[in-house]
């Protein structure tokens, strides 16, 4: 290794360790904290933060990746050296190009933004809130204008979750999800819903938590370098490659909220548990995109975790857990009971089938208004007009509409939402790929091996960390670029089954 | 206040966080982190030291120290900014006079010789520690030196923990103990010893640990600002004066062995949740000595927690938890097996009336060796010499013997066991102060009333912080220096009327 290499190195470690620091914190504040811990808790969180980003974005960074990259025509282009050298790249430009003066006040708008919107969503005040979304969507072109040469505005924010997605790329695949969706949506929701009074009785929070845990071991999530705690959103996060932890939330009125939330984070987790240990503490731990990043977490939480084969070998266990509630209901009526589509007003309720249409909407609201298409003032309308065209319900209010998710109020417009969808296209994707490879996944999985799919999963995806981007990955894997064929089939292959199509 | 003193304290509170985010590691790691995140721990839990170290002795503070001493004068001295100014002084001197390269050999070394002793102590093979031994006390003169102008050579060490006290007062202090203590423990165990058969049945933990979180929360540890969890060693920590935690752990086959670890705990955390919220995230957060801190967990632990007012409250409500254990044991044989005296090898296990013999053992032999009246080659057999003269009791082998406890092993030789004994001398000096005050409080301890004692003691002590030294807090407090007389007068009363003395 180059002297300039092992230097950046040592720089990047500890950039990561602070960041892995800010993650337990965050962590802590969110599980176990007591309440009088806040105040000084958030001090704490920024004082780290300030000092991450100082040593984030040292000149001397620059000056070491200057000299590599002069060497990198020495290095092959495969390499995990060359590789790490372009990632750092990417997170240094990041870090650096937009002047600290501009962060500051984005950071101090979206807090005000963010105790605004708290207070207008219950309030259902979409006007009060017009005047901060209309700075933020001023700061986040100006944030984007950091980074000149796009083709796209929405083109740099997009980069920092999905680097090598193009706005228009994006909405042109997602006009073609839409088509596809929203007759099967009508489809649907024209017959009778299905029955999934079985999931909304009584089930005991430990017994919950237990059985989620359960599933997640026999997936592959490793509680010897994980673990689950309860918090009010389920998220993961890790600490290090031998420390990616999950949360959950238990509903004891509602079997699936915990279950396949559960099985959603242990999705993410794997991922990161799946990558080559000497990736550890550099650019290259963790996921690539959040749409491969999400493939994956839905990935076992949908295409595995809601399939047929799954609760063949699982639910004979959940009936024994759960008797008095279960041990009558049928699997079938089971099955789709957790498979139910219905129209629904907020994202985060929506199942398998309306869900993308949630997502696509915003994506295609948040470019318009970066576009200058469409005004702050005029969004809640909008929205209306696409949930009663796209899902054929128009929201009653703005409280669950427009004002329903914090994403726009507390960040930047532009570049959130597309990775939900993504990652369902590429969980279909990745999971039809597999299934070439061994076609016996099904069969295995009714049996309660996951081994093969895990394994296949761990080589061709997790082990690699961020060293290939988004679209590398794609390619490597599929042998070809994103495609949504394999998505649709899924959702018409399943639901043809579950309803008449 | 002066632009110096802000400027000093935007730097302090930097350093203040950066040790409370490395706490919370620390914390972290030892309650609930998984067992494949220790690699990754220990390199960030470093990265934070490191960084914390450079801003601690940022020549800048020196700087800003010089001006504000200067203008020290216009201050009143019992002033909060002059006490700040004092004690930021004494903590940049320790972080700056001992070189950079004497504290990396230092941690070097003790590192190693932790490694060694972890091998030598089961080996019970003291002669392979002797010159790991030999080492740790020539730096431990050599770090001593680095403070010059002290009459004996470990002062320096001692004002670490125990800022103001000298050795050879503290010596004279244990030796007018020891000449008391020895007669007692005599006298006491040539009696027939107390049977505590009814702390060694069986008791579950999640009731031991409820029964002490209740008895914690009746003395005033407040749970919406702290919280217990289980560790393998029990311990108190402290991340802002809103997050003081203390950990626990149980024996199911030792009721006595949680929870008065659990009192003890809560004792060092009433004090530090108790400081003056303006003292948060500066250097007179927490508490001014060892020896102070370890006055108020004895205090609640002893004092009061094995008293006979606070068994006649809490007896009751244990044997409701423990029925079957309990129920036919009166209170008068569970208030002797807690207050069981006997001859003892290990300190960690020893009652309240041997136990100090145990630490002056230590601090002498202690002195010995820095004085160079002792060879560390014959350190054990002096160990053997004292126990049969002071304890009467030899210990067979060095595993239970010289190898017993960590400090020297892992730390310095030099001021780490004085803070023990200082701490239950001093509990009974401030209880017999605050009975003066309020004679009502065994009353009110016997009714389940601990607010008169808590609000004295947070009056008198836990406010202060660290602003007053512990000689000028026990002044302040008590009128007068440290004394032993209400400690051996509080010995001799309870235990003259469980024993014949």
């Amino acid at each position: 290794m180059s002297d300039a290499l092992k230097a950046l190195k040592t720089r990047l470690i500890e950039v990561a360790d602070l960041e892995a620091v800010n993650a337990i914190l965050n962590w802590d504040q969110t599980t176990y904290m007591p309440v009088g811990g806040g105040p000084a808790r958030g001090r704490q969180i920024a004082t780290i933060a300030r000092i991450a980003h100082e040593k984030a974005t040292d000149p001397a960074i620059g000056g070491l990746l200057d000299t590599l990259e002069r060497q990198l025509e020495n290095l092959p282009p495969d390499s995990d050296d060359a590789a790490y050298i372009r990632v750092a790249r990417r997170s240094y430009d990041r870090a650096t190009h937009v002047p600290s003066k501009l962060i500051g006040a984005f950071y101090e708008h979206s807090a005000a933004s963010y105790e605004a919107w708290s207070k207008a969503r219950p309030a259902n005040d979409y006007a009060s809130i017009v005047p901060y979304l209309e700075r933020t969507l001023d700061l986040s072109r100006q944030i984007a204008d950091c980074f000149p040469g796009y083709d796209h505005i929405a083109d740099p924010l997009i980069d920092w979750s999905d680097y090598g997605m193009q706005a228009t790329t994006v909405r042109e695949v997602f006009v073609r999800l839409r088509d596809q969706l929203v007759p099967i949506v009508q489809a649907i929701t024209a017959q009778s819903p299905a029955d999934d009074s079985c999931l909304h009785q009584f089930f005991p929070e430990a017994q919950q938590l237990a059985f989620g845990e359960r599933m997640a071991q026999a997936y592959g999530y490793d509680f010897a370098r994980g673990r689950q705690d309860k918090t009010r959103h389920p998220y993961c996060t890790t600490f290090s490659i031998g420390d990616v932890r999950i949360t959950t939330r238990v509903n004891e009125h509602d079997l699936s909220d915990g279950l396949f939330g559960t099985l959603h984070e242990a999705g993410h987790a794997m991922y990161e548990q799946g990558v080559r240990t000497e990736y550890e503490g550099g650019p290259l731990m963790g996921g690539t995109s959040a749409g491969v990043h999400e493939s994956q977490s839905r990935l076992w939480e949908n295409l595995v975790g809601r399939s047929r084969p799954f609760w063949e070998y699982a639910y004979p266990q959940m009936q024994q857990v759960f008797p008095e509630q279960l041990g009558t209901v049928p699997l079938d009526t089971f099955y789709r009971a957790v498979n139910k589509v219905q129209r629904s007003l907020i994202r985060v309720e929506a199942d398998e089938v309306t869900y993308n249409l949630h997502i696509i909407i915003r994506f295609d609201l948040e470019l318009a208004l970066l576009e200058g298409q469409l005004a702050v003032k005029d969004l809640a309308e909008a929205w209306r007009a696409r949930y009663t065209a796209d899902l054929g319900i128009t929201p009653p209010d703005d409280r669950d509409g427009v004002l329903q998710d914090v994403h726009w109020y507390g960040g930047l417009i532009g570049g959130s939402f597309q990775g939900y969808t993504l990652g369902n296209i590429l969980s279909a994707q990745f999971y039809n790929q597999a299934l070439t490879a061994h076609p016996s996944i099904p069969t295995e999985i009714a049996n309660g091996q996951f081994t093969t799919l895990h394994g296949w999963l761990r080589e061709q995806i997790y082990q690699h960390g961020a060293k290939y981007t988004a679209p590398q990955l794609i390619e490597r894997v599929t042998g070809g670029p994103l495609r949504i064929e394999p998505y649709v089939a899924y959702l018409r292959q399943k639901y043809g089954q579950l309803y008449a199509l």
